[in-house]
């Protein structure tokens, strides 16, 4: 790819780790609207980063194929970077049998070293994203009589998945003190868009294109969560990026956690007579299994809110419900060879991140 | 070292990970005055576990060199266990420039792949040594007023070492959800006593050693701690092993986070006067530095509660203060070659852990 080897060092740069998965993929393009620089890095060659094709060529663009525990590259990558937006990370929420190693090797030991190369130049800020699965089981530890979570609740996994991103985050904490800089971690709660590879919006329309005469449904319909558009969350991650953390507390903090989900929420069953009506031509009959949850460590509802999110002035653009529905049609459109193009154009405002004209 | 390769299946069996540490050495110890088998497992090899040396032979001892992500060993050596004491992890809390991976290889990937040499034949219940350091610096985030801290708080750690344990924490959790086991963290405060190697009170007494005539206190000798003796932190560790979770609470919980320390505190400057009154012809001069941190990253007052632990019945028998002067006694005597005794004799009780007689 034909990028620059160097950046000039009065231009805003922001490193993206991750940035030729799911939400990395839409972050660049984002943030290439903006006036900054971005160094993607991803694990995958540039002939394989399929969802960042079109956020390229652009010559402020320059994408890295290197493994996050490769210190001494990332040590290169990221010095004199003012934001890193660190989304590498095993994205796989399985069974503790069947998940293997992936989350300490990727997601916990990936972070560390990540957080030795920024040691030396840290950035001003590192946004990582994290997982509302950090929670897990909350019940009988206190939790309010609404059961509403937050980040003042201590993590309690139920999956490997969640205590890596759980365990990723402490050392994030420790570093941020130790080195000097703002850290946040953005828990994200079912994120859907174009390029998604996993969750029950992709599983859903995979199964209709396999089947559309029949959908079933893994558990009885009833989980209710938040689904948020992987448009807003990336305008979360950039509202994150740059809060002023040290303006809006009265402590000066050095790392923050936030909830990243919508202001609504939507049931699996509803998510399934989405993605019947929107499927061309089903009529499927949607079938449904018993109990609330799919798998041992599912959790029935996730009680999350973006409250502290509102607080920094972001909103989302779509409820739950719209951005499934948005994400189905995104899914389905994908088969077409037509360039998905970035749902969200620039918006007014002051940001050293994203500034209007620059799309 | 004579041993039986085979422990009978009718013999309750615990597990000691760390065994030859400072207090896993005393919590094998103490478990040989019970009635149950112990499987003690170290890195180091059985001549280099000095401090294990006074709880052989025995015949329900049987002692095994081996490294904790060696899955398929640990696997072995669990099979049929009914307790297993975690105790094997990096113990050196540095700052994160001088720490190394040994948080994350040893404290994480140890226990992780402990946790999978579990998820076969799972024991009853994981008690795993974490420490108070996993609160780290919790200003600013919505604490009470007095400042006390309770597992119900989220992990905040300033130090490597903190965030490996948070992290090793994380994954125990969700380990003991998969796999169905009950697993306790129990966070740890300035233990001391006889074969200690690190801490305050054995740098105060090998300093008095160098030079019995000044000792020099990092800080202003006003970080105020709780200490808790060895014997202490052993009985605290038997009775978290025992203690029917299930029925102590309304909901039965998989994992809980216990707060081990002494229900008093005492000041560095407290513990330089006790270490100066106690060392053998020292009338030393007490200098102070400046400043309430010893080195970034360290937390002047830590204010956590054994409250839950109280709950469960179990009493602290030394007070800050006694068990610092006990320590500094412990220390000194080790550079004579009387062997170190147990100083807590078997208490009456129903455990099957512990019983009174064997000792």
């Amino acid at each position: 790819m034909d990028v620059p080897e160097d950046i000039p060092g009065d231009v805003p740069h922001a490193v993206v780790t991750g940035a030729a998965g799911f939400i990395g993929s839409h972050l660049v393009t984002k943030l290439l609207t903006g006036p900054c620089h971005v160094t993607a890095v991803d694990v995958v060659p540039w002939s394989a980063a399929h969802r960042l094709r079109g956020a390229g060529p652009d010559p402020r663009l320059r994408y890295h194929e290197a493994d996050l525990r490769d210190t001494r590259t990332l040590r290169g990558l990221t010095d004199g970077a003012r934001w890193v937006f660190h989304l590498g990370a095993n994205t796989e929420n399985r069974s503790w049998a069947q998940s293997g190693r992936a989350d300490l090797d990727t997601t916990v030991a990936g972070t560390v070293a990540l957080l030795e190369a920024l040691a030396e130049h840290p950035p001003r800020c590192v946004v990582m994203a994290s997982s509302q699965l950090v929670y897990g089981d909350q019940d009988g530890h206190g939790t309010p009589p609404d059961g509403a979570l937050s980040p003042a609740r201590p993590p309690r996994p139920t999956t490997r998945f969640g205590a890596g991103k759980a365990a990723a985050e402490a050392f994030l904490c420790a570093a941020a003190h130790e080195t000097g800089f703002r850290a946040v971690a953005a828990r994200l709660s079912n994120i859907v868009g174009a390029g998604m590879r996993r969750g029950i919006v992709h599983d859903f329309v995979g199964r209709l294109r396999q089947d559309s005469g029949r959908l079933t449904v893994l558990g009885d319909g009833s989980q209710t969560r938040s689904y948020l558009h992987v448009s807003d969350c990336v305008t979360a991650l950039t509202t994150l990026a740059e809060a002023p953390g040290e303006a809006r507390c009265a402590v000066p903090q050095a790392f923050e956690a936030y909830d990243v989900c919508n202001t609504d929420a939507t049931s699996a069953a509803d998510v399934a007579r989405i993605a019947v009506a929107e499927f061309p031509g089903a009529d499927s009959e949607i079938a449904y299994g018993t109990g609330e949850r799919g798998w041992r460590g599912d959790i029935p509802t996730v009680r999350v809110s973006p409250g502290r999110l509102l607080g920094l002035g972001w909103r989302p653009r779509l409820t739950s419900a719209a951005a499934v529905r948005t994400a189905v049609r995104e899914l389905i459109a994908e088969s077409t060879p037509a360039p998905t193009a970035d749902p969200e154009s620039g918006r007014p405002g002051t940001s050293a991140l994203l500034r209007p004209g620059h799309g």
